[in-house]
């Protein structure tokens, strides 16, 4: 299934002992729909905050409709912060997760001296003189194969912190600024430590040089802030394949 | 002072026995931070769930600090769905309400099979074959002066059901759709129901005559139906004159 989730009140993707998941909301409404216990495993988890426009997640069940009707069963038994946008049967041997060949986040922020309500959901506010230039320079050191681990929060436990970034785009619109960046994979909190690491280029705060150091040593004192979750989105999971029949 | 606000769980723009209000929210913000009761007059009353990024409205206060240094003072007082974005002293004579020539509001709808909750908050799902061609048609015949009691909410109470639309503007983005109505005043629930109309005739369930009659008669039954608040906005205020230095 293709699904789309505001993140603001949820504790993100997976399933806790307290706290409302996007995970246990899906498993809720399959219940209610089939009698069925369902466990859904996506392409991997988002924070708690953090929304999606295109999560892409799997189950092991029988249902007793077929695949493509499988969304409107469930969108009108989940709460209105999230909406199934597409589902299919899935091909031989898919998995969410282990399938996932790229993915796309977003994050947003708008820059302007007094913060505005319509903008504060989805986007981050930020002040004062903003160099786009300068980001962009900072986000292309980032593309390409790179030991990432620098841009990995603490708690992680991973097996290997290199990854492979395939584009990081810098728009400027207005006030609104969207970072788009796509890779194989991204490390817990990579994506928001990235945007406050080309934010800090932008603002003067850290030198291009840095940068290129936070690279080839690992030091996570090098990077930038860690960003708030509601600026991100998860914008897109490529599989190399077509999953949805438009 | 220049307000925006996310009108999603006030009330409205008016102070209600239960409920809040944006109105009161302002009163209290002032009261807290200057110790003052202060009645601010908007340029009009939004209604429950209708947003604002550019309403004006005016008090008569005595505060401590330079009238521009105004919106910083009730900014860290206010929820954040309320953002004062400027404040000055008001020209010689000036009432927000008396004094607006034309107001601006805009009103978001998306065409998609399924609902996207990163869209929900801020504009309106539709689905099914929508003639965009035939929505700006409709548009055009609102515009210049007409009496638009068909296009007025029957608990209204004005004296003339007459007004003046200057431009009604429909863009097309993908999906979103976007509704732009500039006048020099509006009856209560008027532009929610101009885009009730104009969906109407893009959907194929209003012809364009029924609109004409509409205009002639003041028959409200051949208007379409009045649109749900979260897709309308205010979105500008224009006084003939510069209230607020950049």
């Amino acid at each position: 299934m293709k699904i789309a989730y505001d993140g603001t009140h949820f504790c993100g993707w997976q399933e806790q002992p307290n706290g409302c998941s996007v995970q246990s909301a899906l498993s809720a409404a399959a219940e209610q729909a089939f009698g069925v216990k369902a466990v859904f495993t996506a392409s991997g988890r988002t924070d708690s905050g953090v929304h999606a426009l295109g999560q892409v997640c799997h189950a092991d069940m029988e249902v007793s409709v077929p695949p493509d009707k499988l969304a409107d069963a469930l969108n009108c038994r989940l709460p209105s912060s999230v909406s199934v946008l597409a589902s299919a049967a899935a091909p031989e041997g898919f998995d969410a997760n282990r399938s996932a060949k790229k993915k796309t986040y977003v994050y947003r922020m708008y820059n302007s001296p007094r913060r505005n309500p319509l903008k504060d959901r989805y986007s981050v506010h930020i002040k004062g003189a903003t160099d786009i230039d300068a980001m962009r320079r900072a986000a292309q050191l980032f593309v390409g194969e790179h030991d990432f681990r620098a841009y990995c929060a603490s708690r992680s436990q991973v097996k290997t912190t290199v990854r492979t970034v395939h584009f990081f785009n810098v728009e400027q619109d207005g006030e609104d600024i969207t970072l788009s960046v796509c890779g194989n994979g991204f490390l817990y909190n990579m994506v928001r430590t990235l945007a406050g690491t080309v934010l800090g280029c932008a603002q003067g705060s850290i030198p291009l040089e840095r940068v290129k150091s936070s690279l080839v040593t690992g030091d996570r004192s090098l990077a930038g802030k860690t960003m708030p979750p509601n600026g991100l989105c998860l914008y897109e999971v490529d599989y190399g394949t077509v999953l949805f029949e438009r």
